[in-house]
């Protein structure tokens, strides 16, 4: 097993990875910066963890279904903040992060 | 400038980091791993070197054409070193390195 | 070249990476966030910066140097904003990017 | 919890992944590749696990005791590997990924 078999859950790491980083920048230049602290720090903690389970997936690690198990965690807490937000950028953050939640589910079954 | 504008290379060299870990964690399972050497080599800076750049970028930095400017020249030697090799893993590498270059230099211009 | 010559400026790069993420998550729970801004948005960057210029490095890269040039003014930028702020996690954060901007200087020389 | 009172855990994580890039790298250049393939294999899964767990320790992540439980067990195994070599860089590796995989279990505990 590695980069081909898993390669939906590695596209959808890498993608959340991105989304998070992205909306992390975009959170900081809004009008109420302190409604979107929660949103920055788990964007960071996702973008982090997304890109960690992506590269053991695409090493083909033996432990990168524990990796997805702990990416869909967070994952599931930075979808869920971002969806409290009506900016785009959280919208789009927090559908990445629950489909990459999902796919990281999948994987780590 | 940032994230949406600079969709179609932050996926490349996201793509292009991914299929590196994949191509240099397969070239230590081929028969003559001395052959791969080189190319083992060049599959790990290229992985960082994407992934820093799609980082960059996706956080809407003023340095990421910088960042693209040296990642072209690193996908191109890599890509052409995986070029030199018929194993599949190198070829879609080398596939993968060369349109990440091609990206990332209509970045940097 | 490689690791063991450039090991004052990884160790630099490593610091720096750590510190700008703490400085990041801990401006997040600051009382003033809007104030932490752009703290936040250039200890991102330079994390991400710091790390790439760390793994080139350690990787004995050709393109080290060139990372490291673009590292400097990253990290003058983030040493110079979190400069601007009294909190501890600014304090040590502005050290830690000074000093590393002046090894990458020294690398890149 | 945090950076400050996992500091010698990030430390260790850090110092482990740049050993391991270099590790890594320096293994390609050996007279007999082959003889090195696993141990470059857990050099790049080792550095990828290192970093994610120093990451996700200074952003102060609820998840990152989970993070270096995992990181202790790649550690232990890229040791082990390097450990059978005499190479004056897979010495450092192995020295680097058993402090290392101790300061995770520390903070895993």
């Amino acid at each position: 097993m590695g980069y081909h078999e898993w390669k939906s859950c590695i596209d959808a790491c890498l993608q959340c990875a991105a989304i998070c980083n992205h909306c992390a920048s975009s959170c900081t230049k809004e009008e109420d910066v302190k409604m979107m602290a929660s949103c920055i720090e788990l964007d960071m903690q996702c973008a982090s963890m997304c890109y960690a389970a992506a590269q053991l997936m695409s090493l083909g690690s033996s432990e990168a279904k524990e990796l997805c198990r702990i990416c869909a965690k967070i994952c599931d807490a930075c979808g869920t903040e971002c969806g409290k937000h009506n900016t785009e950028h959280c919208e789009e953050c927090a559908e990445a992060c629950l489909h990459c939640a999902e796919e990281c589910r999948k994987m780590a079954a």
